[in-house]
């Protein structure tokens, strides 16, 4: 594990995304209607990627514990795709940027759960990294 | 959570995949000779893959516990490509698929971790199911 | 810890419930026209109380850890109260009667926790066992 | 989850209680003689609950994940009714009020799970929130 | 993880030995007395040695979940000498010995987590198996 | 729990150790090799330690939370003894020595879980603290 006990806290933030595409129409319309039989898509999956993006250092050895001060969890639908957009913030000396993918995954993946009984041919695509603030990297950025 | 009390155990095994797509040559090099700072890539991301598969029932609501009887995790690399393989078996009334999909994208969250203070450039791609045997669907499979 | 080594798997059922009473009659509404800001309640309160039942055996130290096979959560309002239902099945050695309840006062304490902002008046009632089947007390109950 | 990023710390405390009842008065001689089979009741409920704390924001969604400085829980006997009082403190930018609520549901659990063997009309009552300092509303209190 | 898919179950039990070294006499009798600051060290460690066993498949990768069906903690004093003696039992395709270790491990720190404020001297030693029965080894044990 | 509202943040700084002692020279040249069955020893068993470490405050009940800011795991074989050296940092207001221990003990166990196919005879000896700077009891050896 990095040793960060010399680094100072500064804002950081960062959104990821996963993207969710399904197999039919009829599986947008589902989730809109509130009608897929394990419940509420969207809210349970936000509640699960709340929960998955704390613990994202249980999960990742290198990954460093750090305080969670603001997890947002929003889907943008466009034809069989679903965005799922995850940004968190923390005031800290390390980055969320896996913590933001780990918790776009944990989403993506109760989707297809949750989603798997009615439609068969959803999959799961990039997950990766959309901007990341704060830091030594947007630091440079900032004044190149 | 579906009620699966009615339900026989079968032996169940699934195939996940997840594609790490690495930024340069070097990277797969640094993998190889083991040159990375923060370890031995495969061989970490292979232990929190392990127990990544075992947490899956903690971070999905509906998933339910069930005995992990193996876990085989492989990687292949074809260019910048590196092809995750995970495979989960139970003997148990329902599948691992979602157990299998979650072991893969853990062990893809953790290259990326690992290798992103030598590649800015790493991206994961396709988190889905390539083979899923036991229960109803392989069943229908075999007499069709 | 118990030792069940020598008894028998049998299916268990066991219902809990949770009284959650309001301040008022608009956070009534505000669950039911889902304008909470923290979410959608009966949804994401769900998803923690599914989590929730499953970790009972981390929280409880004499508890068996055991295969839950379904999980249902209800929501029955009556004025300002709000009665949350939990039903968790096995088929073990042992019953789930602690798993119920947990999971009762974990929807419990989530709907606390997403409605604090909103109404400052909500307490939590009566966390106790409605039902257990299967086992050797309704076993007694049966044939007595 | 709310954006604490602004908020400044402060020394926050919140004390919560649950209520055990207990069917006899033998319970209370057998919890106060430690002669209940599963052991020392109110020890090893204190080690459950002082965990439990901690494991807060792992169960409710929205809850931020904070340093607990402090915890103390103590137990009031009266009658046939068990008060379990659990005190929290942090220095951090958000209240510690479900962490006390959360931890004196775990105690009083832990109480019915040891004490179900010997006594079949546990019941679990109140947990509530008795006080809370530090923060926006107990400034409020303080001026107005 | 080895596969274990073909195996059968039996009853498996084993049994770990810790030895916590304290530094004076007067922390034996602080124990026996219930005078230790932080509180009662048997029953507190106890609970912390049951949730242990419980979370040893969280914590090494290659060890596979397994229904424990009971779990024994003993402490065996003699001199400045505390035995701590783990028994853990299931039926199930694969062993318990490092569940058994791994509880008598985490009953030793707790020990001296609760002790090292009163006593600089503590020392951990010989966390070791015991005995073992059930499986492919006594099973040679027995008819050679 | 002990009250740290009142103490300031230093660096703190835990090295603690833990022996492995394999039974045969061969296990030594395995390890070296890469050529055990379940994987390469020391990095897997690096990928537990580092996970072990962050997951001290959920098995200790007083231990407190903290921002685990470095964790360092080292071997040093000398004949068939093999020394697992754990070194943790933070900067908070209490030491990290049983994370230190517990990371060490971790370790060792997974060694011995990995190696246990391969050689009966492996036994973990002395997790004991080696070194702690920052805090209350350095200070007082810097200025005696």
């Amino acid at each position: 594990m990095v040793d960060i006990t010399h680094k100072s806290n500064t804002l950081r933030t960062a959104t990821a995304q996963a993207i969710v595409k399904v197999g039919t129409e009829d599986t947008i319309t589902a989730i809109r209607n509130n009608t897929v039989p394990k419940g509420d898509v969207f809210a349970m999956s936000k509640a699960a990627g709340l929960l998955g993006v704390k613990k994202t250092p249980e999960l990742l050895p290198d990954c460093h514990p750090l305080p969670i001060e603001f997890t947002g969890i929003d889907y943008e639908v466009e034809g069989l795709e679903i965005k799922v957009l995850v940004t968190v913030k923390t005031i800290y000396k390390t980055g969320v940027e896996v913590e933001a993918m780990h918790g776009a995954s944990v989403v993506a993946l109760n989707m297809y759960d949750m989603l798997k009984p009615i439609d068969k041919g959803i999959e799961i695509h990039q997950i990766k990294l959309l901007e990341k603030k704060g830091g030594k990297s947007s630091f440079q950025d900032k004044f190149r």
